[in-house]
């Protein structure tokens, strides 16, 4: 059984900018020559979440309508008072969303279904350097 | 330390039906003869998602009702312009609850409490076999 | 490659109480002497949830703002029908966020954000005593 931890950087845009990042998780799962075991991706940051979609323009513009519509920027925020700030609504994206995925890898290949990618959303206001970590565990 | 993996299938109706597997996550576990250690639901498909819940008729309605206020079908969804589907809203669904969820077992037993089992939610417009694993990690 | 299950308690308010969990995470880490792994934070019970937020007093209003106002306690639940409980918001609330989150550790460190706290959620009505697990992988 072995764990190995790669830490991935990308570029976002911000402002609900959504990445498919499955062709990094899948590279690592290679890299790493796990057969049977799990990865688990998580982002580093109280603004950004990963989750799974399928990753197609029309769809990814609805999860943002979405995110918009159920925390609105519009309203006002406490964390905007208290911290100075300007994105109380992307921390709240972010903790509905979560942090965190886990998915199975068996016989070498990730249990994903084709339509079902690897996202990274960035929820924050401004364009942001991201770090996320790929940790596979398994033999 | 052992990694053992459990394909699935069931059978759901789409639109939302609620289905209880903690029963087949429990057998997984005593046939894994895992004593310390943790399972990872996942659910392959991307309108489709894992979640805990107190599994009784009303509350099954309740959550239904939430995400159909949370996400109406009524709404124009560009995934129906991009791909021709119907479907946008229990992607959105999907996305918001997530395809997996970690469990750890002690001395034998899932930690779940006595109102909260697993359950696999199909979102889709109609009914589907769905494929999920159930892996289990321990010794 | 070791696995350890640490359970602990605390006392919540209830009502979307929102409790900073990160110091007795990473204690545990420290002493179970992980270095290279994960740990994963499970809450049990059907009316709690886990997930990470930058914890700010301002940032915790606005969460359990949005869970009112997304989940609100005003509308008929089935679930108060059936069961002759008043909390099936809190139900609600917890399914969507989740009991679970899996954190990983590099150099013997959570891989948490600067502003990016565990948060454990109890979304029920009345002030408990909530039991959660931490559990460590790793070596």
């Amino acid at each position: 059984m072995t764990i190995i931890t790669f830490t991935e950087q990308l570029r976002t845009n911000g402002r609900n900018d959504c990445v498919d990042i499955t062709e990094p998780v899948q590279q690592a799962v290679h890299r790493a020559t796990i057969r049977q075991g799990f990865v688990t991706v998580f982002v580093t940051g109280s603004t950004a979440g990963v989750t799974t979609i399928e990753y197609e323009p029309g769809l990814v513009k609805d999860l943002q309508a979405a995110v918009k519509r159920l925390f609105p920027e519009e309203l006002p925020y406490a964390h905007h008072e208290s911290e100075g700030d300007d994105n109380g609504f992307s921390h709240l994206r972010a903790s509905f969303i979560g942090p965190s995925l886990s998915v199975p890898i068996v016989d070498g290949a990730l249990q994903l279904g084709t339509w079902q990618q690897i996202v990274l959303i960035d929820f924050d206001t401004h364009p942001r350097t991201r770090s996320y970590l790929i940790q596979l565990l398994g033999e």
